[in-house]
């Protein structure tokens, strides 16, 4: 088992995120992507040996993640014990595979040649991508793998305790070994400024707090006084037509039905309930499911998971059918692909055009709730700002805030200029400073989320790269589609999902994140396109604009 | 890939069977059970390296077995284009496993230290099926495991043209390939007497023709007499009660109700729908899921396939716990596992006493059909005998025949006694001979199963071989139960649970198919229970005893 998959694996978005070990490098910047082809050169024997070398691995992990769905939503219960030793013994022999010194060889080999002339752009993501998985395998060693696994695994029981008991203390020392540990692995992951950074590229590769640190300020700034403003206003939406009584059969029809809507095939997926809803399956782009969960009485709950895991899927299931069972299937790194779950969820999938397009589906499948009421107030209740002490429940203004409280607070301890005995006061500090609220308790705080407890240090920051990536990428579709809400509203998303297959999904990880963003945006990731939408959009909505 | 499993893929069984390559040998033949325990001496250093190394095959073979269950419930249709190539990427480090030499090392050092004193019968068992499975899977060639892998997908792909074109020609070419393949298989594998011996062997360890041909003949003889009894009878059954529209989620509630009444436990399963009812997952016992298939105009379908494969799955799920994760996990051989589906199914699930206690679930579920109606009229509903052309449809009286047709066809084939060219000829004169009926085109006949196009032979003898097990185990316990009937009627199936999972089902795969039945009858198997089983039961019921 590697380091990452017991990261990933504590952290339960595994599914989703399962190929987190095979995202860019920060190595490679290209401004301009001149040619390009998802070509992959198999007549020279090296770099074929190492495609097929890579390929063996890529199907391992595909399988490994198909277990890891059938785990969240098949297992009968009893199978746990004997589930997680099966897989480490699939796990043992993916390592060898993944670590062996002859992958080594031919990337010495092959990674010079195949920047020359008569090389593709999928020989060099090809290229990049395993260098990067190699060195991140075999960077680490096993001892402290194992001690990262066994370290996690006792802070994971100790906050499955201490959360429900509001026991930070019980947490506290097994969270100070695993911020030592990772340290550590900082430490043999190389890196440049902070080690924060060697941890923070395993998630987002080539991102660095030089890069993020200014972004994330002008974030919170900006979102902290909209916040007071529509706080200000003392407005409130009325958001009684989503809480009630929503037969679940219904629900998962209407979002079975919405999924085809967007484009979801579901001759290459299936959508299932899950306690987390997430997006995983046995391979891009044939096997590509997703899950989400239902709340009988309040119905965003359901209907926008599976939108958001929507737009999770469609970029995995938009990688072009020549990348199947190579490493460079799926996204390029977890902030681009939050940023499309965030793009179908929030940009599109809040907005009024939307709505409009959709409203026939609410009104025919809940007629009693949706039969007469307008469009317009569909669209308010879902887009209610209220600050909240639970992340995971936040709105798009205030989910921003709870990330950034987060990602300051984990790099402090990283760096150790924050101590583990600290953070429930700090956490409520900031919880105080920034959102105006203060968490009764440490449940409801610092112990809320399971991140922390399984090494996921540098995991955080990606929520709110997708949120800024995907303002970036949804002004850019504006840009290029000038009637965008016309279209929205009348045709519905397939000009979209069009225009994101040609420029993003059917790449996959042939482009690094930084040159992804370039290349669809014409620039580098910038909050503003954030900052202007949410001041637009809420301050329409809460009348702050008069 | 193994060959087995190449066979087993291409049969459709593998699910169920995917273990068959772990079965007893013929080697070992113990009378009576002196003393054993289900502990494993991991002391002795060279004995523990074998536990470890077959617990680490078994983790592989349970994980494709679950990797299958997923292919035939949940696969989207797309995945078809990936999950072949992922699991040849799986099958090829798992045959890696299975050949180390290092195992075979082992086995020559434990395998005369475990017959003296301080180990157990597990150890035993251990040893003998390590060494069966390495034996088997390092005596083909790996260029003969190839082509017969080509061959056969060649020859199922012409099969499944052949048949609905009703076109032997189209296959016979194929066919005659395979015959010709798996005569190198049965001369690689060594054998004493017929070479239909070692393909034989490999689904039942341990039985030869010299066994099996009396016992067929007897079989065939006296179900031939009773079917023309029985047809001179001239009284029909009315069969009305079970034909008529049943709502699909009535059934499968059906289904599960009556699953937990013969004590399949769910918490260590789940029951799925699929075009070929299967019983497969993760693991015994605590992993294992059956399937059923339902069709909304005829009441058997959905509920004797559940009861069926609750069979099969009961005898998976009766495994000690000790043995999890180890090679001696599960069914002893593929005919013991058909004995307990077809116990289930057929000598309780289809008697007067099971009903009586049940009768209740019918009528609660279709009080429209059930709700006044004697039970003994839906009892003999589902035992009418009636010849047909198809053995998936057959009766308890005809279904032997069906096999008992194959049985001899394909002992000819392998022997060079009979031509490919001539089976649609001697097939229907059989068919005529022993069923008194001719299939009107080769669709119906020798056309219907696919077996032969995976190279299948020595595999259809089991299914009768369940048949006789059964009625013998049936037979000793009405013996050790003299109030059987009415307990059943009564109390339900309770009890005949416990003595099967104390007689049978708690050791797995410990002991030897031949052991087994002596320990629990007192004699080896012996067709005559069925006989008379069969005699009794439905001159019963079509008066032919008066």
């Amino acid at each position: 088992m590697t380091l990452l998959q017991i990261i990933e694996g504590a952290c339960g978005r595994a599914a989703r995120r399962g190929k987190v070990y095979r995202q860019v490098s920060k190595g490679a910047n290209m401004t301009t992507i001149a040619s390009h082809t998802l070509t992959f050169t198999r007549t020279d024997p090296e770099l074929n040996e190492l495609f097929e070398r890579t390929q063996e691995i890529s199907d391992l992990d595909n399988l490994l993640s198909l277990l890891g769905w059938d785990q969240q939503v098949n297992m009968p219960p009893q199978a746990n014990q004997i589930r997680g030793p099966q897989l480490a013994t699939l796990q043992a022999l993916a390592h060898e595979r993944r670590t062996a010194p002859r992958i080594g060889e031919l990337l010495d080999i092959v990674g010079p040649r195949v920047q020359g002339e008569g090389y593709t752009d999928a020989d060099r993501g090809l290229v990049r991508e395993a260098r990067r998985a190699y060195d991140q395998n075999t960077k680490i060693p096993a001892a402290l793998v194992r001690e990262v696994a066994e370290t996690t695994s006792a802070a994971w029981g100790a906050w499955e305790q201490a959360k429900p008991a509001n026991d930070f203390a019980l947490f506290a020392p097994h969270l100070r070994k695993v911020v030592t540990l990772m340290r550590q692995v900082a430490e043999h992951l190389g890196y440049q400024g902070s080690p924060y950074n060697a941890l923070l590229d395993l998630y987002e590769p080539g991102m660095t707090l030089d890069t993020l640190n200014p972004i994330f300020a002008r974030v919170r700034e900006a979102t902290v006084d909209l916040l007071r403003r529509i706080q200000a206003s003392g407005r409130a939406i009325d958001t009684s037509c989503i809480h009630g009584t929503f037969d679940t059969a219904k629900q998962l029809d209407l979002c079975t039905e919405m999924l085809k809507r967007m484009g979801y095939r579901f001759e290459a997926g299936r959508m299932d309930q899950s306690s987390h809803p997430f997006t995983g399956g046995g391979g891009s782009p044939f096997d590509v499911r997703l899950t989400t969960r239902v709340d009988p009485t309040y119905l965003p709950m359901a209907l926008m998971a599976a939108i958001h895991e929507g737009g999770h899927a469609l970029y995995e299931q938009g990688s072009d059918p020549a990348l199947a069972r190579t490493i460079l299937a799926g996204g390029t790194s977890m902030g681009l692909h939050e940023s499309e779950s965030r793009l179908w969820e929030n940009y599109i999938g809040r907005s009024l055009p939307f709505w409009k397009r959709h409203v026939d589906l609410l009104r025919t499948t809940f007629p009693e709730t949706f039969g007469r009421r307008e469009v317009e107030e569909f669209v308010s209740a879902i887009n209610e700002v209220k600050p909240s002490f639970i992340r995971t429940e936040a709105d798009e203004v205030t989910y921003n805030l709870h990330i950034i409280i987060r990602f300051e607070l984990e790099q402090g301890l990283i760096t150790g200029e924050i101590d583990v005995d600290d953070l429930p006061h700090l956490w409520n500090q900031k919880y105080h400073d920034y959102l105006g609220i203060v968490p009764p308790t440490d449940t409801l705080g610092v112990l809320q989320d399971i991140h922390w407890s399984g090494g996921s240090f540098g995991y955080f920051p990606t929520y709110t790269l997708g949120n800024l990536y995907g303002a970036q990428i949804y002004h850019t579709l504006r840009q290029v589609f000038p009637d965008f809400d016309e279209r929205l509203a009348t045709e519905g998303t397939a000009f979209i999902l069009n225009w994101l297959r040609e420029q993003m999904y059917a790449y996959g990880k042939t482009y690094t994140p930084d040159e992804v963003i370039r290349k669809m945006t014409g620039e580098a990731l910038n909050p503003e396109y954030f900052v202007q939408y949410a001041n637009a959009k809420f301050g329409s909505l809460y009348g702050l604009n008069a």
